[in-house]
């Protein structure tokens, strides 16, 4: 109880005889007073009554935000946090764990529910007020802002019903502590959950506004998504795609080093165009011009030519083509091999299929839940293989064949557009079976100059370009490792290349000291993660994407 | 015999006397008609004796040069090329592989000596005379010219004497076969052999000219070898010292990924300078100006931002830094990595240096070969690893102190000179008895803007070097994940950052929406390789290295 407030009629004489008028003012002064003292007791009651909730917060210690973690303590100590993907371990146990908060909300003044995400795994978690968690902490856990970063400690238990907003369906977290590590601005530029989705069909690259899907949710367009690439990048729909790069890299390397290729570093900043300068990017090179690599095309041959007999490397390569289309940038990954054959370019040609099925067959073994993961949201047919292992491996001139036979009016020698190339690739599908080939036997003149020709048709060449999905993934050749022939053929080529140029000497003259006979392909990376996810654009398989209009962020 | 020569009187008739002088003509006329007629003889003899020994080439269809090799047979046939390193499987057996000519030598009409290498085997190779091997194929095979490709058949026999010449000592080859599929121009512009043996010690880099080993052999210097890179590069010593450098990657690469580090790759080209502008490159990007990365820095704390826990890059850096030091490139590759921690750095600092430790542990395992070699050439002490695993990580304060003790004039604050970390590598080796160490909490103004001070002194940071024999090979720290502090912190930098800038914005942006703590390092790869192998510069450590005075081949 509030103490009783003081006596009021300090201003009146209680020895006087007061007058009626008197005792009618002194009678107002009184309640006057005695509210004035009411409102001060009750004011004083809710005070009071504060501090005792306030000294009554059971949980005060578990709950807040934390100082920036400057790492105070020199010794690491603390709970041990755990991994999400094992949180079966942990059932009727306590877990201690960093995640972000996909969302928060206060259900009553008892209940507040969090769904939580760490790496692609979300659970459910519900702060409860009981003897042992104050209010206090429901209201400050269901108020933590969309995309902070907590570290929680809960009990795991088991769930009666799947719950279908998280990917743990059969655990949820009740949690005990939640402390914020870092606090996320309002409002985010971009929603997370928007990211899931897909992409606007007319929106590649280009369309910025948001469009409405017929469920009434938003789709965020590429462009708007590219400029706010952190948190774009936060889907998980993102992360199972760059997990599947990754990954691709890792393969690559995997089957080549077993085969004894060496991963080498070749140099990205050139003296000279080496391969045309056409489509070159210029640098200021101290007080000199210099370029970039459009690829390492040159230079893993001088490493074949210095007696590396099998080298890979993976790097970034430049083209400066004003190309703005939904599968051209200009930067990006190259997955490169070079090595010396025996007798025949089809031992590269082998090497280079059996790389790609075994790229495909493992992604579908060790990335499987990350490609569903893309695939759910971009419906694409499964990738399919071959047979029997068996890449067809079509000539040019039957490629060209079966495309007039579908009506296509081709002649001989024409290289094929991209549409082509695409009904080519159905055409392929229909009959072998198979989303990826190999086009072999490509005619001469629309090869690089350093293309062997074909020894049976001087007017072909021993040159292949693969396909996924009916689209160019890698490109390929023998290539002339005689200087006196490759001198010639740059001399004849449209248009003509100085063999003792600047950018070619060196290359040329590499071939003069006994260099084997050799052949190899590069690849886009992005453009087989781009193929095998069946993305619509190649930009979402580039982390920060470059583009004849995008250098940023 | 040749058939007797037709009777060459006649002019004469048998049937009248001949006068005397008549006789003496007609002597001198037979006497010279039968000196022809024995000449032509001669001739005829000896062309039916060159015929009949060109018949006799027993060995015609066993040694020549083959045509360019265009792979003109569709069908992979031919023998089976064999790896020289299962030599000892081919004991007493026919060996059919590709190699080049180190050298050839005739020994007599009958005898031919090869020296024959692929990858880094050698092998001697003996062409003898015989009834089934012609001396004209001993003759060929003894002069085809040094760094010529060959195909060779012939029998593996075990030698008494250990073959002192030959890094395959118990086997000899007695050919049968040999092709030339690719013969080398004379004269070489770089003698192979002397790639193998040291650069000058007084020419790193710069002197050009030849210089006399004690015992009488050139030395040749730095730029004459990297002016020919592809035929230095077929030194032995160079192939093991790029086997080495791919091994790091892969290791790097194997340690991390089992830990759950993803391979990113970041843009190359960028909008802006992050880092400063002073050692940027200018790129011409179409109409407008762009720049190369000097570090993939912002971008791999944005991929942390972007909740990528854990991520990895191999790639090449650009600086353009005026330094023509035997530790600097304008081009390199850096290894990075980044990581989000729970509590303390420390995590991170562990995470690094339990990576380098596999990495030396397995370097000396499975490149144990490719080190030996490099190591009889540049002769450098064993690299010294830490006992018991525990890498020494000391304070800044203590380094300095140590210097101190050794008589260095230094600051509390100061950074070290290049001699001053050289002494601490030797102080630490001395003191700690290891090559490799870790500095740690340097002090806040040496350090780049991002860097998290110290919790306990805020003139030192949470930031970190590493070293190998006294140099630094690596950098990192603690990383400011709070927009805020990092702006602050950006604008009292000297010289000041804009946090809103072109180049800035986008990454300090990107801790405004729940980044967690963490921190990394960039390792420079052929700085690894140098100090690992002692060698005398950085060049030798790239394939075709970038300076300011080189941009070729």
């Amino acid at each position: 109880m509030a103490e009783p407030a003081p006596a009021a009629a300090g201003a009146s004489d209680p020895t006087k005889e007061p007058s009626k008028n008197a005792l009618k003012k002194a009678q107002k002064e009184k309640e006057k007073a005695e509210k004035k003292a009411a409102a001060k007791a009750r004011e004083l009651a809710e005070r009071q009554k504060k501090e005792a909730a306030d000294a009554e917060d059971v949980s005060k210690d578990s709950y807040g935000e934390l100082p920036l973690t400057g790492s105070k303590d020199f010794k690491v100590t603390g709970t041990k946090r755990e991994d999400l993907s094992q949180i079966a371990d942990f059932e009727d146990k306590e877990i201690t764990f960093r995640a972000w908060v996909e969302n928060a909300r206060v259900q009553s003044a008892k209940l507040a529910f969090l769904n939580l995400r760490q790496g692609l795994n979300t659970v459910q978690a519900v702060v409860a007020a009981s003897e042992k968690l104050s209010k206090q902490m429901v209201k400050f856990s269901g108020n933590v802002s969309t995309e902070s970063t907590v570290a929680v400690t809960g009990l795991v238990k088991r769930v009666k019903e799947p719950i279908k907003s998280a990917t743990i369906k059969d655990f949820e977290i009740h949690i005990q502590k939640l402390f914020v590590e870092s606090k996320a601005e309002v409002p985010l530029p971009l929603q997370v959950e928007d990211a899931e989705r897909p992409i606007p069909s007319e929106g590649l690259g280009e369309d910025d506004s948001k469009q409405e899907e017929s469920d009434g949710r938003p789709l965020v367009g590429l462009n708007t998504r590219l400029n706010n690439r952190t948190i774009d990048l936060r889907a998980k729909i993102n992360h199972a795609i760059f997990i599947i790069k990754g990954g691709v890299c890792a393969l690559f390397q995997e089957f080549l080093s077993q085969k004894g290729f060496i991963l080498m570093q070749t140099p990205k900043i050139l003296g000279s165009a080496s391969e045309g300068g056409a489509s070159v990017f210029e640098v200021k090179y101290f007080d000199r011009p210099a370029c970039l690599a459009q690829s390492p095309q040159f230079y893993k041959q001088m490493l074949i030519a210095s007696r590396f007999q099998k080298v890979m490397e993976i790097g970034p390569v430049f083209r400066a083509e004003n190309s703005n289309t939904a599968r051209h940038l200009t930067e990006f990954t190259g997955l490169d091999l070079e090595m010396e054959f025996q007798e025949h370019y089809y031992e590269v040609v082998g090497v280079l299929e059996e790389l790609m099925l075994f790229i495909f067959t493992e992604l579908n073994k060790r990335y499987k839940k990350e490609t569903d993961l893309v695939r759910s949201v971009y419906h694409v047919d499964e990738f399919k293989l071959p047979e029997a292992g068996k890449v067809p491996r079509i000539p040019f001139s039957e490629g060209i064949q079966m495309l007039r036979d579908a009506g296509e009016d081709l002649n001989d020698y024409d290289d094929l557009s991209t549409p082509q190339e695409k009904k080519l690739g159905r055409l392929v599908l229909e009959k072998y079976g198979s989303d990826f080939y190999t086009l072999d036997q490509f005619p001469l003149a629309v090869r690089p100059a350093y293309t062997m020709p074909s020894p049976h048709d001087p007017k072909y060449s021993n040159s292949y370009d693969m396909f996924m999905r009916g689209q160019e993934i890698c490109s390929g050749a023998q290539r002339i490792h005689d200087a006196e022939l490759l001198s010639k053929q740059m001399r004849e080529h449209d248009p003509p290349i100085d063999p003792n140029g600047a950018g070619t000497k060196d290359y040329v003259d590499s071939f003069r000291y006994g260099c084997p006979p050799h052949g190899g392909g590069g690849f886009g990376l992005e453009r087989i993660v781009q193929f095998w996810l069946g993305l619509p654009n190649i930009r979402m398989a580039s982390l920060f994407p470059r583009d004849p209009v995008r250098v940023t962020p």
